[in-house]
C-alpha cells in the first residue's frame, strides 16, 4: 500500500509512448500543443484512444504552466500517483532466499542522476530502490523524462533513516557494500552469495562517514589519470552492472 | 599540435579547484564574484596566488555575461583554448603494440553526458576520445563542469568523417565495436588482445546505421525489466570499464 503520494507530469514523445506502452494505467490524461500536427504522435493517438485515456488540445503555455521551461516537444502526461512502497510491507514481501540486490541512495541532488540510476537499476534487475524522505531530489517529472520512463518499473521504497534502515537490513540478513574511493576491495572481488544492499554516494560528497561505518564491503572502483571520482550515475552502474555480470553466470 | 582553438570558461568551486590542483597552467584567469565572503575558497586563493593567476573580483552580473545562468557558485576561471589533436598526428603518436582502447563519440547532443563520458573515458584508461566536428556537443564550460575538471585528461580527436575515421582506423589494426540492443555477443565476451576502437551512440537513435555496419563486434548490455536502452554516458562506463577490468586481470 503506497505511503505517500505524489502527481506528477512526464513530458516529450518518447517518455509518453513508452509509458502507454508499458504502463498504460499509470496515465490519466494527456496533453498535446494545439499548434502540433505531427505524424509522429499518431501511435500516441492510437494507444491513448485504445486504453481510453483522455486527450486535451491546449496552446503551448498550458503545457507551460504545467511542467515549466522544459523542452516538452508539445506532448505532457498526468500520470497517477507515484507508488511508493512502505519499508516494512515491502520487506516482508520480498525473498531473501533468491539474494536480492537493492540500492540505497544518500541523498541524491540531481534529478537526471536519479532517473538515470532507476533506469539502470530497473534494468540490471536490481529489486528496489532505498531513497531517503528528505535531502533527496524527487522523483517527478525531471526524474522521470531522465529515466526514460522507466521510473517505477522497480519498487521504489522511501526511508526515514539511512542508517536506521541500514541496521534494519543487516538484521534480515542483507550484507551493506558501498562504493569509496579508499575501499579495501576492487569492485570486481563483489560476491553475490547472500542478500546485498549497495549504498549509492550523493554527488559531491560520496557516502557519508557515518554511514560508511555501516558497510560490510568498501569497494573502489581503480582509476587513471589522476581521476578521483566518477560520475554518481555512472558509479551506480558499475555497481549494478558487476551484480547483475554475476548473478547471470 | 592543435588543430582548432575555442576558448572556455569553467565555473563551480570544485571544478576550478581540480584543475588548479592538476593542470594549473591551463588557467589564465579566474574571476570571483565581489560579494563572496567565503573560506571555502582560501585553497583556490592559495593555489592561484602560488601559480601567479591573476584574480578579478567582480560583480554577479560579469560571471553570467561569462558562463550564463547556471549555478557558478560565485567563481568562473578562463582557460586557454582546448587542444584539439589532429587525427593523423594523433595516430602516427600512438603505440599499437600497447593494445590501446579508444571511444568515437557518434553525435553526442548533451554537454553533461560528454563531461561524465571523458570523465570515465580518463578514468579507465581509455586512450582518446574521438569527435566528429559537427552534430556533436562542444567541449565547453557545461562539458567541463559535468566532467568534473577532468575532459582534456586524454587526447581530444576532432575527426571529419566518423565512417572514414573507422575505415582509416581499420586500416592501422584496430577492431571496431559498438554497443546495441541487437549485438549477437553480450558486453562480457568482450576480448582485448587487439587495438580497439569503441563507437558510443547518440542518446535518442544510438549509433546510426552506416556506422553500425562499420563494426566488426556488436555488443548488447543484458537488460530486464523491459528496459530497452541505458543513458550514454552509463552504456559508455560498461564498455570502458569491461574494457579496464580486462586489461588489469
Amino acid at each position: 500500500m503506497p505511503q505517500n503520494n505524489t502527481s506528477i507530469y512526464i513530458y516529450g514523445r518518447k517518455p509518453v509512448l513508452e509509458t502507454l506502452e508499458n504502463e498504460a494505467n499509470r496515465i490519466e490524461k494527456i496533453f498535446v500543443r494545439n499548434s502540433l500536427h505531427d505524424s509522429q504522435l499518431s501511435k500516441i493517438f492510437e494507444l491513448a484512444s485504445q486504453y481510453r485515456i483522455p486527450i486535451s488540445h491546449v496552446p503551448g503555455s498550458k503545457l507551460f504552466d504545467l511542467v515549466g521551461k522544459v523542452n516538452d516537444q508539445g506532448i505532457v502526461a498526468l500520470m497517477s500517483k507515484i507508488q511508493y512502497e512502505d519499508f516494512g510491507e515491502w520487506l516482508d514481501s520480498i525473498d531473501l532466499t533468491d539474494y536480492p540486490a537493492i540500492l540505497l541512495l544518500d541523498q541524491i541532488q540531481d534529478p537526471g542522476n536519479l532517473g538515470a540510476i532507476l533506469r539502470t537499476a530497473a534494468a540490471s534487475g536490481i529489486s528496489a530502490a532505498l531513497l531517503p524522505k528528505h535531502g533527496q531530489a524527487p522523483v517527478n517529472a525531471a526524474t522521470y523524462k531522465a529515466s526514460a520512463g522507466t521510473a517505477g518499473r522497480i519498487p521504489i521504497v522511501r526511508v526515514g533513516n539511512l542508517n536506521q534502515t541500514l541496521i534494519s537490513l543487516k538484521e534480515e540478513g542483507f550484507w551493506i557494500g558501498g562504493l569509496d574511493m579508499g575501499g579495501e576491495q576492487k569492485l570486481w572481488d563483489l560476491k553475490v552469495d547472500r542478500p546485498l544492499a549497495f549504498v549509492i554516494g550523493n554527488e559531491g560528497n560520496g557516502i557519508s562517514k557515518k554511514t560508511l561505518e555501516h558497510c560490510d564491503y568498501r569497494f573502489r572502483i581503480p582509476m587513471e589519470n589522476r581521476v578521483e571520482s566518477l560520475n554518481a550515475s555512472v558509479s551506480a552502474a558499475l555497481l549494478c552492472y558487476e551484480w547483475k555480470r554475476k548473478i547471470d553466470s
